[in-house]
């Protein structure tokens, strides 16, 4: 566990050497709206609202969860001490966190009747993240509570969503390779929950820590698409439950949760190290995206990148069905960064190494979009709880470049 | 029959009498971004996307599908034929409308299993959007093609979402009551289908008239908060079903979909005629917000509701139930344009005439806001496939005003 530890620790020096050594600029006083900016497609640029949540600076390379360095939370941290502190904006005093965590485990077991929906759908068949939405949907209309939308109401909702994420991700994950889903247990953490309910057995303590390490990086990242689904939909005073739904469903898509599972798709598909830059030279020729790699806002190399790169490294020693894959990657990592960091600013992203961290866990592809959501939905919660405290509905303008003026001419006449 | 298209064909006259002469301003070439704007809370001003589906324009109070008015789709046109309009950009001939129908017929029943769904959560105490969210999102993980995201997949499965609601809204209004769903029959209409699936009963020509202008003339309305949230779970590549589902948990909101609802609870809190102005007064010192008054987009009065006043006056002669309340809305509505019309111009909106109108159909309050969706998923499907064709996930930013560099304590020293 130590060794892990260290391994962050190191991420986070090479880091900071890494970057330059200004002092953040510190925001001072209020936003005022509205706030000219340029607008790009995908809203890039636009400003949709203040936060005290979160803070992502890609141009450095940072990343910042109420102020706390990710770096500092991967190392100290735990995925429940975080989502307090995403949820209340404050680290927890021992009590609160007991008070809290109590709350987590008396929240955290499937009812039985969510089973039975995951069940009767063909769940084989469905998508992993589409039975999730389906069956947070269901939870919902259980919850006698689900349509009080005051902000405690709300936050209490959200405790009960990250308590439960683990197990439901858990049971989808049984239930699509014919297992019973089982309860979980114990003292567990949540992330040895996830562990636990996904394979049935007592996770050791490495897993457990790599678990709670990638749930923490992964909990919260600025205005991403899934965060701002939630938040939108929440913004219309719906109920915290449906935006969750919303949040889910909009993770789901490949070009945002699906992406660390094609990272591993296509470090298949090139087969070799010796393979790699034949690849490369053919994808650049044909103009094709590499999967994770650059990010609208990181400019740098992704901070979540530079602590999951050395954990998969690590875990190579102990697991040689990923050592390949993770030559295939860091050789395919420094032609595209030779190439493309300076000019273009490509550098690898979350997703470049997380998948093969994942498979060296032991953890089918299909289960990582699912795990992603066990870590985001406190920040999807933290963000829209945040935003209802000043809500207002979210409503931007579309340029109508269509035809005005038609006449309806009757259909006979067409 | 003519006496609802000359109501219609006489507030559109009304409209064009008191809105300028000027042409509306075609604008020609394409939007080029980043586009410099002003944008407020909400993101209001900020330009999302340039679309040919719809077009709001608010300081003279018209809306425009596809180029053609509401007044005239409203007084010629069908649900069907609008959806079909909304979809693929023109107007259908005769074999193209009825290929669309055969479509639309063929995909209207709802799975059992999706009615076995419904019966498992506890309908008659769970709000009626949450279980049309749920339903829904459980129909996708029956559709094998759910997880095609090419634009014809999910243009089909678009038909598919459209053709289904209204007998899966039905099913939800009867389950409600402890009814058994009834599935569509014939040759019924989509907003024949919505109402007999509601009832269990044939419904009459003006009935199914009524609902069809209601279905048309709640279709499509720029960028509302629902068909946003819509766009932006797709843009991440998801799937019609979730990007849907996702439509639906933000049209529940009080603040989007619910607001019809809440005019019958202010109209029944003032009661009576002669208690309009001292509720009024009382209201304004309380600075209450009106509801169904005033819009973020309409500085004019509201095109739809020209149509649903007129209509709903016309209903009051047969239906005494609904004659006061109209009469306390019609004094409310004077009282409230004469005094802040002018200066801060509030005018009614769509939701402030609709309730009324479903009143005297009687249709009960719970189910306002699912025929909103019944009528919205075909402005919801057409905006999100328009987005697809150049597809960019949608990612603002947020200014963080939070601390920055805070140390991580541990907590025995907290």
């Amino acid at each position: 566990m130590q060794e892990i530890r260290d391994l962050v620790r190191a991420a986070a020096e090479k880091a900071r050497q890494e970057t330059s050594e200004e002092p953040e600029p510190k925001f001072t006083g209020t936003v005022e709206f509205p706030v000219d900016c340029a607008v790009g497609r995908g809203l890039e640029g636009a400003i949709a609202t203040d936060t005290k949540i979160g803070y992502v600076n890609g141009t450095k390379g940072w990343l910042v969860y109420r102020g706390y360095e990710i770096f500092d939370l991967a190392q100290f941290s735990t995925f429940e001490e975080t989502s307090y502190l995403l949820l209340y904006g404050k680290l927890p005093t021992s009590s609160e966190l007991a008070a809290f965590d109590k709350k987590l485990k008396e929240y955290r077991n499937v009812p039985a009747s969510v089973i039975q929906v995951l069940k009767e759908m063909p769940i084989k068949d469905t998508h992993p993240m589409s039975a999730l939405r389906t069956a947070v949907s269901f939870l919902g209309n259980l919850d006698g509570t689900a349509d009080d939308t005051s902000v405690e109401a709300e936050r209490e909702v959200s405790i009960k969503l990250i308590a439960l994420f683990p197990a439901l991700a858990g049971a989808v994950a049984r239930l699509r390779k014919g297992q019973e889903p089982v309860q979980p247990k114990g003292d567990h953490t949540l992330a040895q929950t996830l562990l636990y309910t996904m394979t049935g057995k007592e996770p050791d303590e490495l897993n457990a820590r790599l678990m709670d390490i990638n749930l923490i990086l992964h909990a919260d990242h600025g205005m991403n698409a899934s965060t701002f689904t939630t938040m939108v939909c929440n913004s219309s005073l719906s109920d915290m439950y449906g935006s969750v739904v919303a949040g889910i469903a909009s993770l789901k898509g490949p070009l945002h949760g699906g992406a660390n599972e094609q990272v591993l798709y296509t470090l298949e598909e090139i087969g070799s190290e010796g393979n790699v830059e034949p690849w490369y030279e053919k994808a650049r020729a044909e103009k094709r995206k590499i999967m994770g790699m650059g990010h609208r806002v990181y400019k740098a190399y992704d901070p979540r990148a530079r602590i999951l790169g050395p954990l998969a490294a690590a875990l190579c020693e102990d697991h040689p069905e990923v050592a390949e894959i993770y030559k295939i990657a860091v050789k395919l990592e420094k032609i595209v960064t030779d190439q493309l960091g300076a000019e273009k600013k490509i550098f690898p992203n979350v997703d470049y190494y997380s998948g093969i961290v994942y498979r060296a866990m032991g953890i089918e592809t299909a289960m990582f979009t699912p795990i992603f959501a066990v870590s985001r939905v406190s920040g999807w919660t933290a963000r829209a709880l945040e935003y209802l405290e000043t809500n207002r509905i979210f409503r931007p303008r579309a340029i109508y470049t269509g035809p005005v003026a038609a006449e309806y001419v009757p259909i006979e006449k067409r």
